[in-house]
């Protein structure tokens, strides 16, 4: 089969560990004879630099027409500290997730027993962790209206949800629950918040189609305790765009490292797959980055086409390449026998 | 000397554990020869059982005329799954905080010697952490406009800051962090957030007043990761109203038990006291809950009133108690030695 993937670097460590991922597709496609059209595109500091905006049309373009996306990792620190700044990197991201619809942000957090060691959480704490979550990604806070005052002195932000945008998500995280543990806890703020009420009326409501999923309820102030004292009360969580954003990178400590989380943001027509780290400025042009989560993005493209088995493939050779040891620095420490990052590519590739 | 106390005894385990801080402050009364006048006044999800009304009238009056205010908790699941409940018993929390412009929650995190065995996080990762954190209490998202349409098809919730509100809490902030470790830590998310992007510019300015103090930015969504992951890197945390909320609780992972964790909520005129636990509605009656995060909370309150060789004699008993084990369930597990709360109380009183 043949298909067109977008290939989108992106800032900081993400060309380097997106090259790893093409790597391994480039395996797969050998062994299973598929043919992956790759067709770059630019978005954040990079676009920037290059063309002053950091979502080019031409990007949106090649993005529509593919039949998936591969994203590395968007920012610069040049942006960061300097809130004056009109354009920022993360808009591209923020603009690519709205112009395509994708509004399901999905990231699989598991403890990966070879991994256990490196987790700050205590191996019986986390030892069996599989959790899933649904963070909704094109609408509340990141998208309502937002403005500073005209004399600087103030500054707000809307966070709006409709029942259309909590329902379309909401129907995907039970269905995933289904063919899981059958629970779904809904995270957010309603003691407090109105669109949290609502999230909570909506999903309530949705829930009584699904008799065999227990939906639980929990503020995301408790969540956020109860994700690392008890992370294998979770099965699937469910919650709004902000506190996903957070949830999700706590979550992370859970499998033992960052460096191979990897997750998908789906919309009806595209899917997006990327790591969950950033752009690791520090690592960036040094060929120590971790490709893994990159390769496992790459993965979790193959089953978005259906190809489970070459999914497994390169699961597989994560595996392996975990037992073997032939890891980057941040999962091996930085001793002299730490592997590069094109390293570890290469080996993933060969193995498949 | 002679102080008036509010108590606000609040829901759930609320009047268990502040009887048992009354009985430490009864202690230092006749130790160290002070008067400590209590006014109990209701608040909650008693108070709208009572009168309708989840923050009557005389419990603003009471609080204002008081020193300080002592309080419990608040909440009741009844309220929690019907999110068409047009009053709620936090409402009456969010209010108080608003009448008395108790604009700074302060939370001091410790990792507790005897209680790291309990916690979930390894010994070497929290070993030695000490955070205060300073969350904003009356703006935000918390206070802003919040509705929810007419036909219950969307809602929308604002949250909205002024450099004035950002302001006065950024120099609490640098001032405790000179008199520890000379760093604060603020949290945002000015990547994608207007009122984030104020916060982050006013404390920057704020910042070159204190030159001896380093500022270190750090989006919301990786200190959640950088919390559990490398909690020492913290000394004085400084974030808005929402987004600390969700950090505050999380950071009580790092204590080994939330059951110990007492928090400050201060304004120009009034100061409030508490434990950061909620109302825990199974352990209501039982005479199981931990005392001790009330009890700290006493000593907080004294430390406020300038009585710092009082308050240690609260802290010292606190200590003598997790040394000698008389504890509650929740710290030494079901076992039929653990202490009930009224004992733990005694225990602590008996010893100041
Ligand atoms: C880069 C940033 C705008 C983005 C977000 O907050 O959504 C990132 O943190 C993420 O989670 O994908
Ligand atoms: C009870 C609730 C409204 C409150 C809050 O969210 O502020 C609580 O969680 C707290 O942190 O004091």
């Amino acid at each position: 089969m043949k298909y067109t993937i977008a290939v989108i670097p992106g800032d900081g460590i993400g060309p380097e560990v997106t090259n790893q991922a093409k790597k391994a597709l480039d395996a797969v496609a050998e062994v299973y004879d598929h043919i992956f059209l790759y067709k770059e595109a630019q978005m954040g500091s990079c676009a920037i630099d290059a063309t002053g905006n950091p979502l080019p049309k031409e990007t949106i373009e090649t993005c529509k027409k593919a039949d998936a996306i591969l994203f590395g990792a968007i920012g610069d620190p040049k942006y960061d500290n300097d809130p004056s700044l009109k354009i920022r990197p993360e808009q591209g991201l923020l603009q690519l997730r709205k112009e395509l619809d994708l509004f399901s942000n999905i990231n699989p957090v598991k403890a990966y027993d070879q991994l256990i060691k490196n987790a700050p959480l205590k191996r019986e704490i986390i030892k069996g962790t599989d959790i899933l979550i649904f963070r909704e990604l094109t609408a509340g806070v990141y998208f309502g209206k937002k403005e500073t005052s005209k004399d600087g002195k103030s500054a707000y932000d809307v966070c709006s949800y409709s029942v259309d945008e909590i329902s379309r998500i909401a129907h995907l995280a039970f269905k995933a629950s289904e063919s899981r543990r059958n629970k779904v806890t809904l995270i957010d703020k309603s003691n407090v918040l109105e669109t949290s009420k609502l999230w909570r009326k909506t999903v309530t409501e949705i829930a009584k189609q699904y008799k065999n999923v227990t939906l639980e309820h929990m503020y995301a102030d408790n969540a956020a305790m109860k994700l690392i004292l008890n992370p294998k009360n979770f099965d699937v969580i469910l919650t709004e765009n902000f506190i996903g954003d957070i949830i999700s990178d706590e979550a992370s400590v859970i499998s033992g490292s960052i460096g191979l989380l990897a997750s998908s943001s789906i919309g009806e027509e595209n899917a997006l797959f990327a790591p969950v780290h950033g752009t690791f400025p520090e690592a960036m042009g040094k060929d120590i980055a971790n490709p893994l989560a990159s390769i496992l993005s790459a993965a979790m493209m193959l089953e978005h086409f259906g190809l489970e088995e070459e999914a497994d493939a390169i699961k597989r050779a994560v595996e392996k390449s975990l037992d073997l040891n032939i890891t980057t620095q941040d999962i091996k420490g930085k001793d002299k026998y730490a592997a590069a990052t094109s390293k570890v590519g290469d080996f993933i590739a060969d193995y498949i």
